[in-house]
């Protein structure tokens, strides 16, 4: 695909600092960047590599255009500028609809017609899923599983695998049925190798918008407010409710039975043993330090409980 | 499937407050509740949502019958009774045994005939699957692998990968060859994308009894003792020696070569560094606190070596 | 297979104490050890192992042949010809190369002739393989994914899935087209299970003979040095520059944009939040303790920076 600036700041709104004639074949990053390609500059945290670039243009906000050394196209959200310009070069955003023939897709499955489904996929019985959704491959949906609509699935994601409940039976672990399932809503995209679990009684409920990275855990009996973000290797344990338009960042983990509120972010590797009724941010994790310096605060702290009883003294 | 409380009753050997020939088509969640169906409440914690729960009956221990605003089925495991009854509406408990036609048996397989094998697995050449053993779809079976009898496997599991044995040679890393299997006792589960390593030397054993959850990782040459509850997202490393009847919480991380007693409780996203010899309950995981707050403790932390070496004083 | 004392020792360049008739059939564990068969002693922590081996003879350091009870095998790096020896009983070193038919192959794939590609697999379009590489079963690699020569990858492993780029418009959250791919250079190894995702405009790259453990996520845009080891359950962020010979120790978490120089080791789930300018050891993990004796401490760092703050006193 090639387009000139002209053509792009028409098309998406932009205002152009430069020549409109100028041919553009595709995105580069901003450093080095390269000529005959576009870059952005989202975030004034990367500033330093606006100077240098070889972008024959970046997209950026308005303040910055004066400081930029080669054309521009300012909007005042170039990162979402940027996405939309860059579908131009999306060549797999071009999926076909169709069933690949290697799919397996079980009885009283019901897919609407322009869904897309992957190589290796397994639909299993009475699966629904709505239109436009798309499944990359060797996904594996199980049986009695809702997805919804603008749905995407990302490989080797299992969507309704039994949940995880159990009951002691004297020594022995007996295995409780699940009956639920999981319904997952419109526009929610879910990263490869993701699992979801299905509900033990009631479903497993993931609203429209949200949106789940690769390596991913959601137990069963969850439900998991619209427009929410769930960074890689997120676990989340069984019965757990998310607000709306939170953000839980790499690594988090969720206990059991826990309520987060709306707007809530959970800064990374941070563990949620209670409630959060507040909206903010909620953090729990260390950062990584010179390995003697780590052991000596590690040591500190397991003197502290008695040097504080006994007064601050030796 | 249709059933009454009176039948319930004599079938499980509960107790019935209540008219026996009220009619039961399901299972709900105690609150709301749905009439015609049946709830349980098997934990006192969760003992407020039975004042207006909507279920035609609840399953309880016998000193709540007398709060209970319905009928209700009384026993002292409501939880276990719970599970049995429930299996009356578990579509999926009655998968026929049979291999799916996509599923690919390589040579040397000994698969006992009454197991079920879904879409997409693979079961690699000389492995030996138990009488009653269940492979959701795509799971992946390594050459050699060997399951007992019952053993659930749900969808994306993979045993028998390679151990992740590698030896220094100069700047490189060569790999050691895995030389060892993996052993599942009888009645083991094994969750959704859940991945177990082959040994190096000898096997890795999963002994009988022992339910994982999804997303675990064990490493090569570990034994997990039977009866022992692993949840989502634990990480074993090798050659890691667990005992009967523990359970590991969610997130748990246990170090290489360590050795943990039976019935020991680890808390969630708590990382093992040294052997545990006493049963009891181990933790190290932080809950998650205002991101301010956080920041503070972190700030104090990092101080306090150098703070109690001066003997409290700023 | 079957092989003498004096075969191994003559083969492996060895020093050999013993008779060099000894048949050998196979390797075992130093502990208990069993006839006919062949151990070793890499690590001198495991030292008193070696007293009571029942092993025909042990692959060890020279300065351990004097205590070694049985017939011995010296070498400066006993780990490294164990190795060698190993390969000897590996079966499944001598996977034969060739596509299962049940692997899907799409339009432009360039597959090296001596590639072996297991049952289940996808090789999405224009995907290249270089010669020797292996992938077992289950295995995805989207399109464009270019992997370059004997890189081993385990099963259920999914390259190239979507990097996980957003975008806010207002209360929505919108997908940021991944133009790039990823690039896995040669002597690579990929675990089971594990993500590698593809880059947002450049490529994510994977040096040559990078050995990445199972459970491994590793986000859009990332750059892991050569000769790098990730340890299984390790999350790496988005944008994540790694140098060269690093070790990340299992379940280490590493977030976006962070810079990691070469030589460094990081420790088991520590989280890495800043540059890591220096090549040494860091860690941010705490060890599990008895559940009373960690809450005293959790209590204790709570009060920590009121404590300070009021010169040590209650």
């Amino acid at each position: 695909v090639q387009t000139t600036l002209g053509e792009l700041a028409a098309r998406f709104s932009l205002q152009l600092h430069g020549d409109p004639a100028t041919v553009v074949v595709g995105m580069c990053s901003l450093q080095p960047g390269e000529p005959g390609k576009l870059a952005f500059l989202a975030d004034a945290k990367y500033e330093t590599g606006l100077a240098g670039t070889h972008a024959a243009a970046v997209v950026l906000r308005p303040e910055l255009v004066a400081r930029c050394p080669v054309y521009s196209l300012s909007s005042a959200n170039p990162h979402l500028a940027f996405s939309r310009i860059a579908a131009l070069w999306d060549a797999r955003s071009a999926v076909e609809p169709g069933i690949h023939p290697t799919a397996v897709i079980l009885e009283g499955a019901r897919i609407a017609s322009d869904v897309s489904i992957g190589p290796g996929c397994v639909v299993g019985r009475n699966v629904v899923i709505g239109a436009g959704s798309r499944l990359a491959a060797n996904v594996t949906l199980v049986e009695g599983v809702c997805i919804g609509a603008r749905v995407r699935i990302e490989p080797g994601a299992v969507i309704g695998g039994r949940g995880f409940g159990l009951v002691r039976d004297g020594e022995r672990w007996v295995e409780v049925p699940q009956l639920g399932s999981v319904r997952v809503g419109d526009d929610v995209e879910i990263g490869a190798n993701t699992t979801i679990d299905r509900g033990a009684i009631e479903d497993t409920v993931i609203e429209e918008g949200v949106k789940i990275d690769s390596h991913v855990h959601i137990a069963h009996n969850c439900r998991i407010g619209a427009h929410t973000v769930i960074a890689g290797c997120v676990g989340i344990s069984g019965s757990v409710t998310i607000g709306r338009r939170c953000i839980l960042a790499g690594g988090v983990g969720v206990a059991d039975h826990v309520s987060i509120a709306d707007d809530v972010v959970v800064s990374g590797m941070s563990m949620v043993t209670r409630n959060i009724d507040e909206p903010g941010m909620y953090s729990a994790g260390w950062g990584a330090q010179p390995a003697s310096e780590w052991r000596r605060q590690v040591a500190a702290l397991r003197r502290l409980p008695e040097w504080m009883k006994k007064g601050g003294k030796k």
